[in-house]
């Protein structure tokens, strides 16, 4: 039993029923304030948590961090690179902090005043420093789709697909953070039965719905992470848009993958919710057949129960229309999986790496992750409110994303990762 | 003109007339010390130069650097954010430092003990963070080999290869400097004629033979640099071996390119040579047919002549035999194409982003540069001195990979990358 999980915990910071963020969630981020100063946080409800300042006023103390954990320390990495067992002694004592039971803080107006801060207060901002960025392509009903719609309907998923979790390297640099504004990307775009190219903004851009996880330190190059040891490198999770300029892609990617369809950006949502957190919606993954590789054997539940959705809100629009509503269940292949399959060549892992799970597609239609798919490749329009219909994104559309964990007894949520089309 | 580069110019440090490092060419780089201390630094001859110390000395007062942009720093990419011009102005202060004329530092014993170390005494380090680690495919030799082998001999390019730069994103935690030892990776393979893949070693272990060029801070996301400006974002080139496992790499790829068969190790030469150092070798590329689209289009000269080597050393052998000689100036897609391409979807590059060449063959046999390609898929044996032979790299293989630019008057060298394969 993780601590900080304990269900029946009250806190004496006051939020709806409804939050994302119960003092059962704990996740974390960073921010900055007016005067463009920088902490790490939490949040608990509405209420913003400065990590920095706990740390600096000495609530920190009675744990074993390393100095500068989070005083100032710009982003999560340092923390990241501490490991598991900090990882939960840290919040454990955030939890008990903010336990109606406890005083230390509670009573303490004049820390208060430093410590918490309303949502419009601070800017959220990017929480970890990015080393290396994988995005993998572990949801069968969307690798089954994509191979419908561009291959053989019969033979959908290619030799590998159910033999190893496909994945490519993408680009750090341009990962953004919720807020921030796509701007519509140029390429190189081969119309219908032409032979040239063109260069034109793309026409065919697109979300991608996908959960993210964030790395520890991993080994020294040259050694594996098993299947078993994989959760001790897991810190959490967040979602992830992996946005897609489907023309400009088709054009470029083969033989060596996306690239320029890709880069111009991939957004995230700013809380990253620890797998522990996650400990109650653990769920049994799909039966893997063919069997798969010893290296790629599990044991336990890897797979989690996590409801994830999509919206579109055009331009002016006050109301956005849920056009997708999915479930990081769905995964055929799990975090841990990934790990141990990323590793198996020896590659090294850091603390700050992010693994994306790549579009994560249910079986039924409602339940696509991209428009490519709701809309089958753009041959039918996937009907808005207010008489708005998408084949792809319109300039200013806002696409947003959100997903929670719920049972009778407790919702875990991750807030959301929302972004505007620029032209 | 560079100041730098003035072929007139001589060092008070003796050197041979056939080293690579001439006080032309004032490369740079890291190291550490026995003690752990890490320097930044730059090579005249055999004699290493700590550049952190010559700035705790003071001898960089007389020139704007900002404060710590090598002492006390462990990396160069401090140094790197600060642009071209800061760039040029330290390079020419290291070049009259050294000038036989200035007598600063030749007079001062005191300083120079602490400034200058022979190459035993110190270990070579990793010079920059790698950001981002990009891999193109631009040599077109190498492109049409590898159409020809696996694809159609008629048709060996792919229909977007003579339209853009193809690339690919690539991991950047593995990427390890010269002496690193490479351990052959494991992976997932298909036997021949088989349907199930089988857990190995890999078997077709190979070199590819690269530079890749190190960029200063580029444009905020969303902005492009032209092929004009592209020049004064890139900070230097060094060589860089893709490391590739055949066998792994053919199973993974599709549809999303190279994964495990690349990211278990590629390696990089330790000195950084400066765009500016090279600026005599400057030579005129290919003629692009098709025209390629504006974006692309260029002025002058912008491929370079480096004659690049590779070498295979076999265990408890004193000769390595060279098995490649091929040249740089054989690229398809020179360095500005390639970061205009690069950026034209909007995409962000930090200082430290490091962009690899694709495997540079020329159009002779002699001149492929890598095993796949002078084993011609292992049909072949490549011919070794002592009658060894190979068609892929064996356990205890050295290979060492050199490169130099050089006319009547002067000789600008990289060094080398040198890697033993252990098991």
């Amino acid at each position: 039993m993780i601590k900080a999980n304990d269900i029946t915990r009250k806190s004496w910071i006051e939020y709806d029923k409804e939050t994302d963020f119960p003092i059962q969630n704990i996740p974390f981020g960073a921010f900055k304030l007016k005067n463009q100063q920088i902490h790490l946080g939490s949040i608990i409800g509405n209420t913003i948590i400065s990590l920095s300042r706990l740390e600096e006023l000495g609530y920190f103390e009675s744990i074993s961090i390393k100095k500068n954990t989070f005083h100032n320390a710009i982003n999560l990495n340092p923390f990241l690179q501490q490991g598991k067992a900090i990882w939960r002694v840290v919040r454990d004592r955030i939890a008990d902090l903010f336990d109606q039971k406890n005083t230390e803080l509670q009573n303490r107006e004049d820390h208060k005043k430093d410590v918490l801060f309303k949502t419009d207060e601070v800017t959220l901002i990017m929480p970890i420093q990015i080393g290396d960025y994988t995005d993998f392509y572990s949801s069968k009903d969307h690798a089954m789709n994509v191979g419908k719609m561009f291959r053989d309907p019969e033979n959908a998923l290619l030799p590998n697909w159910t033999h190893l979790p496909v994945g490519y390297h993408g680009r750090a640099s341009s990962i953004v953070i919720s807020g921030t504004n796509i701007k519509r990307p140029c390429g190189q775009i081969l119309p219908k039965n032409e032979k040239l190219p063109i260069f034109s903004k793309s026409k065919l851009l697109d979300f991608e719905l996908e959960m993210a996880f964030i790395t520890g330190q991993g080994k020294e190059l040259g050694q594996v992470i098993s299947t078993e040891e994989a959760e001790n490198y897991i810190f959490g999770l967040c979602l992830f848009n992996d946005w897609s300029a489907r023309d400009i892609q088709k054009f470029e990617y083969v033989p060596l993958g996306p690239f320029l369809g890709k880069s111009f950006a991939s957004s995230m949502s700013p809380w990253i919710v620890t797998l522990d957190a996650l400990e109650l919606f653990r769920v049994k993954g799909e039966e893997q057949n063919p069997k798969v590789l010893p290296y790629l054997q599990y044991q336990g539940n890897k797979n989690y129960d996590i409801n994830l959705e999509v919206f579109i809100q055009p331009k002016n629009q006050e109301l956005a229309t849920k056009v997708s509503q999915s479930n990081y269940k769905y995964m055929y292949w799990n975090m841990c999986q990934q790990l141990a399959h990323h590793t198996i060549n020896g590659c090294n892992i850091n603390a700050g790496d992010l693994m994306a799970s790549g579009t994560i597609s249910g079986p039924e239609e409602h339940e696509y992750g991209s428009m490519l798919e709701l809309s089958w490749a753009g041959t039918k329009e996937v009907q808005l409110i207010n008489n708005e219909n998408r084949k792809f994104l319109k300039d200013n559309d806002t696409v947003i994303m959100k997903a929670f964990s719920q049972n009778k007894n407790i919702k875990i949520g991750f807030g959301e990762v929302k972004n505007q089309i620029i032209s």
